[in-house]
């Protein structure tokens, strides 16, 4: 017997959506998941420079500015330091973008730009306290390897953001090396990546060389006019920062122009917040007129990380359905149908909405 | 030294694009594309139901109804008969049904359910003339191994065409052993698959088993529900068949939403169509107010294939640019601002249209 099958690994396969080649923008093919972690190959990639060069023999991470002690810490030091493990769900400030009425430009993502993966790596505040932050320091300042030229202002820039120095934010946060029990991949930002919980993911610094502590607020081109709510394009001065992560969801199945036949199906998708737990999805299939509760169905239900829902759905009729959800965290925030417009298309929370069609039998000629 | 980099495999890259898992349905990626010839795991897959089980020891290839002498044929007499290669451009009829509007259900594909390769195999003609087929016969039904379910209709179902028995268009079909010089892989119909240059793809029956000569017209769902032309969601009366691609282009650099500096870039792109040679390309970057040629760039420039263009843009001032491809085929036929809306979004060869923005330099307050 000689059986021809779609097994072979060589044949094509659902992999990383490209948004933009250069520098490499890429989402996960959600609809294909079923896993509560996403693999490291699979996971989203958002890059806002060429891939650094780095060569690990030279490479150093440097903590100074207002601080007691300026640390130089290379790879093997880092290692040796303790180390602590999380889940954590990471989404793109602009996942969602795709969605925004009127467009706006930048990565046009769908709904893949968010993933959930275990970082392993040593406690932010376990380096803060070797280096000794100075009193009246205001903000730690994250430099990573990757630099370039940006399209709106001459010069060169290093990708940098800054986080408010507060303790019990950078209590939580991580300098990961490993990523799902495996080394951080390169495109993930190896060595080490800044891992900050629950923040959309601009704030986790790949490919990390510097922390600086500093009692002026940080003004880089990555905090100021990128990452910003703007009302208009030009509206800076009412800009607010972007910072953690709306209450959100989505449907992983159906997909989009499904065409099925009557019968019980399992609606399925993930939910996730910034700050707190998911505490309720609803599902609507008649486009957002009744809403019945989802059953969250994740193996671990874990601040910090998105959760599985799933809706057992009876249909009896042909027609047109809209398909909609929507959450709300243990913070009562709740999606909103529509999200507010800003100019670069940040933070898009509005509901996911997917049509499905149950055709009636048709009656030729 | 211990360099990292972007290169290592096992890191995220791109990949086919999902747009229904059941069945697989997946687009290329065109936009990491600049190959005349679609690598095999990355041509896109449109699959009507779940892969079939084929066991090469007992498949055969039946050429019956109105012939001489029926034929039954296995891989192995197959390989040994007379093998013709020939450059063929692959469209799937539901390419670009994402940007219908008002939107229809089916496969949500983008730009990428389209490919070019390289097929090898028995002419059909050569085929049909071992048959011999009866005078008086109008078409050929050819049948896949893949069946299953519709939503539709109640029954069992194979994914089943028809082609009108007309020499010309029967002289150019080929029945493929091989994919750009390798084994045809499964996903895309192996042992053999029907190819008929000029035709959306949905002509080209996977996993063939059957060939019938007929003096009736086939009314097979795949023919008279599927791939027809429809004004409204019942208008089956007026129904005209799915059959040659109409001229189309897509561009492949930038993509949607870039935010780009000034200065002087080369737009790139695809244009091809069923009968005929591509004969101008044309591109605006003022959302259609002034045209300009583009320059056709393929290392081959054959019928039924595909051709490369680009086209130098050289941009000094900021704003929104809205940039469109039109092509114009050698029998004249043009590409339509908007095609014509269709109950199934079929044939959609509307202009292709990527925003970009040359962003001002911000002023912070």
């Amino acid at each position: 017997m000689q059986v021809l099958s779609a097994t072979n690994p060589a044949e094509g396969k659902p992999g990383l959506v490209l948004a933009k080649l250069q520098p490499e923008n890429m989402e996960t093919p959600l609809n294909v998941l079923n896993t509560w972690v996403v693999p490291n190959e699979l996971f989203y990639i958002r890059n806002h420079f060429p891939y650094p060069n780095i060569d690990l023999s030279t490479w150093s991470l440097t903590v100074g500015g207002q601080v007691n002690r300026q640390l130089t810490l290379n790879y093997e030091q880092l290692k040796t330091m303790p180390q602590v493990s999380k889940h954590f769900t990471f989404e793109c400030a602009g996942n969602k973008r795709s969605f925004v009425e009127p467009p706006v430009s930048g990565e046009q993502y769908g709904i893949g730009a968010v993933g959930n993966a275990k970082w392993t790596g040593v406690p932010l505040s376990y380096i803060l306290d070797q280096a000794g932050i100075n009193a009246g320091v205001k903000e730690l300042v994250f430099t990573g390897a990757d630099s370039g030229q940006r399209p709106d202002m001459a010069g060169d820039f290093n990708y940098q953001r800054s986080l408010p120095f507060t303790k019990e934010l950078l209590s939580e946060c991580l300098l990961a090396l490993q990523m799902n029990d495996q080394p951080l991949p390169f495109k993930h930002g190896a060595p080490v990546r800044l891992v900050v919980p629950g923040w959309y993911a601009m704030a986790n610094v790949k490919w990390l060389t510097g922390i600086s502590a500093s009692f002026e607020p940080f003004k880089g081109p990555f905090q100021a006019v990128d990452y910003v709510y703007l009302e208009r394009e030009d509206a800076y001065q009412n800009a607010l920062p972007v910072t953690e992560m709306k209450v959100n969801s989505v449907i992983t199945w159906p997909s989009k122009g499904e065409v099925l036949k009557s019968g019980v199906y399992t609606i399925k998708g993930l939910a996730w917040t910034g700050k707190g737990r998911i505490a309720k999805v609803s599902v609507s299939t008649d486009d957002g007129t009744n809403w019945a509760d989802a059953m969250l169905t994740s193996p671990e239900h874990l601040q910090y990380t998105w959760t599985f829902w799933q809706y057992t759905w009876t249909v009896n009729s042909s027609g047109h359905y809209s398909i909609m959800v929507k959450a709300q965290d243990s913070n009562g925030n709740q999606q909103p149908r529509i999200s507010p417009w800003n100019a670069k298309g940040y933070g898009n929370n509005m509901m996911h909405q997917v049509p499905v069609t149950i055709p009636g039998t048709p009656v030729l000629h």
